[in-house]
């Protein structure tokens, strides 16, 4: 019987070792990974923190019994410390294992700030369920926090933890928060709704050193705005892959510093596959490789490598990476890329902006919906958005991720049929409002040159 | 100056007459409506009926004398009663005036119950806003209505009454209600929404009179089932597009019995233009001619004339009719054909189905979606679909009609990337769970034949 080894138990190592198992129950699939839990959604802790969510417990979707039960050969708490290429063996517990086909899902850990005292006690990152289930309770005594980093895990942080009543201050040394996914101009509304929840922000402002007590247990940072006394740091800054056992072993590395695969999640060795935050993966606008992608792109590869793996033929495409999320109560998100991030790597475009609401005007609860479409200048074809406000920006942008994968350009999305039912949606879609004022300023510009 | 006539001040006439005089300022553009107002919303009687919206003046999007502001000629209560396409004049008031171009925007009016009785006074028809506030003002001192035809309509009528505390029967022929465009598993859950509204359901049921008081008005339903008492009929049968003029000025019709238009909106008599519920568009998937489309197309198709008339080149392509209403308080969608239409016109097909999470499994207020998506054997191209059940159902259904008409498959689909953030979408999309589903069942089929 082959064996498959799947190093990772996070999205893509248990959808890689569960599909596997379905596609061919013949196959011996033992996963490896460090932490007593599987199958639980890391993405949901600052909502329980938040108290928006009831308990960690909701947070599982499965037990290591259950995949046990489907045929899984489970190897909880067991660290991989070694593989060897030639042997074709891992090393848990100094000794080897044979594998026959090997699938790499070692995913991330966060970046620490690069400052003194980062390693008092104290300074919190959201990642292993246990350790959040233990910060929580030491939260119930706490009052003020500061949160490094205002990311997506930073600002959801800041938003649950100031929701939960505790006095958050929130550090970044960008201008904005969320800068590097955000538009200047969507700022605004997020800032004001974390305000509105009583966190208080601290933009351009670096951290320049954790202090701590005579135990050792952070109760300072000092940043360039002074200093902010605090019972508990949370950081939350960049996701950065967890190459290690990849690079020891010889693994290719790409220009981001995570594994390369090809379009079918292998990785440079033969039998030795990779998938989730540890690989890099090309954007589908510029065939750029990127990482820090979702939980959904790391189940959709860890499928790729399992159906690839059991003799199927699957690619898995470049992304088009479809984001969102809950900044306060203020929904945001888009799609391939922003303004803001388009001009940074020096992409020229159009741009299409409009202003539409949720349901018709006159419906309770019609809110105010924006949409900013990129789109390439003569052939009009979108190359990035942001929508932001309302009701059904994830499934608008996960339309347009769609559409722009498949050459969508703004004349077909100002023309697009759409849905007019004064609970449910308005008489003009807010995506084909953007484009048609796109249109119209285009022949404006024509004109103006015409004369 | 070159004068457009548009006759008909609904969604496709005001945008024909606004999209064309705002294109050329020139052009001298009149509006003929046998109505007193302009530019309100027909869609949202039902829900002032239902007190969900507060007054009928909120339906208002603007005011004649804003329209004569912006340069039309605004011909209100003026009855068109003939077209001379030889002399180029329309006849009102007994009076002839010529245009050049003339832009018909009749629109529909209601199928009437064909059954005695159908003159008495107190049966409704749900159009014109100045008898919806007369009705309105009535249905404080009534108690029970009879609803006759089950028809998007009929159902927004009958929960909106229902809601409002009358006592509402709801009287169809067919075996479950919208069962033109609804499944018979969709009906499940609409109906017990509407009875939880404390509507009566009586399907399957003939309507075969009305009977009436001295003063003839309407005070029973005699139905196959019985008779009903009431105070007063709303119905909600078909709309029957209005084509007395065109008809009498020769204008072709088809098969629908609708007007012919072109791709440009073109009728068959030259510089005769028609737009909106008197005209019939082929549906996308087998360019049949269909009828009873949405204000939304109405709309759409004002713009295109408008757009053609002042000289530009612009098609409007054949629909894939996204749709979507709040039936009760359950919402129901979906695009081009269900399944009972695919098997009704004898269109093969392959089911994907599936059922998702409008967000994180654990986050409150998840609510469960229902996908149903048909798709041509062999080739898996999206020709249909059905969403129904939480949030999200006109954005995926607005989706699904822009990806079916671009050819998209279940392959694409089942592949496509999605926003998982715990608020606002689970780790995997509902429309991505039913392609994946129909290919597993796919595979188990290939593999059934092969072994």
């Amino acid at each position: 019987m082959e064996r498959v080894v799947v190093i990772g138990g996070g999205g893509a190592g248990t959808a890689a070792a569960t599909i596997t198992k379905r596609l061919n129950p013949e196959l011996k699939v033992s996963v490896f990974t460090e932490f007593s839990d599987i199958a639980y959604s890391p993405c949901g802790i600052p909502f329980v923190h938040g108290r928006e969510i009831e308990k960690f417990e909701d947070l599982f979707l499965s037990t290591v019994q259950r995949y046990e039960e489907d045929g899984l050969d489970m190897r909880m708490e067991t660290v991989v410390t070694d593989i060897d290429l030639d042997r074709r063996t891992i090393t848990t517990k100094n000794q080897p294992e044979g594998f026959d086909q090997l699938i790499l899902c070692t995913g991330f850990f966060w970046e620490q700030p690069d400052v003194p005292g980062v390693n008092l006690d104290g300074i919190h990152y959201v990642k292993d369920i246990r350790q959040s289930m233990e910060f929580d309770k030491q939260l119930d005594s706490m009052k003020r926090i500061v949160v490094v980093g205002a990311g997506p895990v930073g600002v959801e942080m800041a938003g649950g933890l100031a929701r939960r009543g505790l006095q958050v201050d929130l550090v970044d040394e960008g201008p904005w928060v969320l800068h590097e996914i955000l538009d200047p101009d969507v700022a605004k509304p997020v800032h004001d709704s974390l305000e509105a929840r009583g966190v208080t922000l601290h933009l351009g402002t670096k951290t320049e050193s954790f202090e701590g007590d005579k135990d050792g247990h952070v109760n300072a940072v000092v940043t360039s705005d002074g200093v902010l006394e605090c019972d508990a740091v949370v950081t939350g800054l960049h996701k950065v892959p967890n190459t290690k056992l990849a690079e020891a072993a010889g693994l290719k590395l790409g220009t981001t510093g995570a594994v390369v695969v090809d379009d079918h999640m292998r990785t440079s060795a033969p039998g030795v596959w990779a998938a989730g935050d540890v690989v890099e993966i090309p954007h589908g606008l510029n065939m750029i490789p990127i990482v820090g992608l979702t939980g959904a792109h790391a189940y959709a590869q860890g499928r790729v490598a399992a159906v690839n793996i059991t003799g199927g033929d699957l690619a898995y495409d470049p992304v088009w990476v479809p984001w969102g999320m809950v900044a306060g109560d203020y929904t945001i998100g888009g799609f391939s890329m922003g303004e803001n991030l388009a001009k940074s790597v020096g992409i020229p475009y159009v741009l299409a902006k409009g202003v539409g609401i949720t349901k018709a005007r006159y419906y309770p609860g019609a809110e105010k919906t924006f949409v900013k479409l990129l789109a390439e200048p003569d052939t009009l074809r979108l190359i990035g958005g942001v929508i932001h406000g309302g009701e059904g920006v994830k499934e608008r942008c996960d339309f347009l991720a769609f559409a722009a994968k498949r050459g969508a350009t703004l004349y077909d999305l100002a023309y697009m049929e759409n849905i007019y039912s004064p609970p449910i949606g308005a008489l003009f879609e807010p995506i084909q409002i953007a484009a048609q004022n796109a249109l119209a300023e285009q022949r404006a510009n024509r004109l103006a040159v015409a004369t």
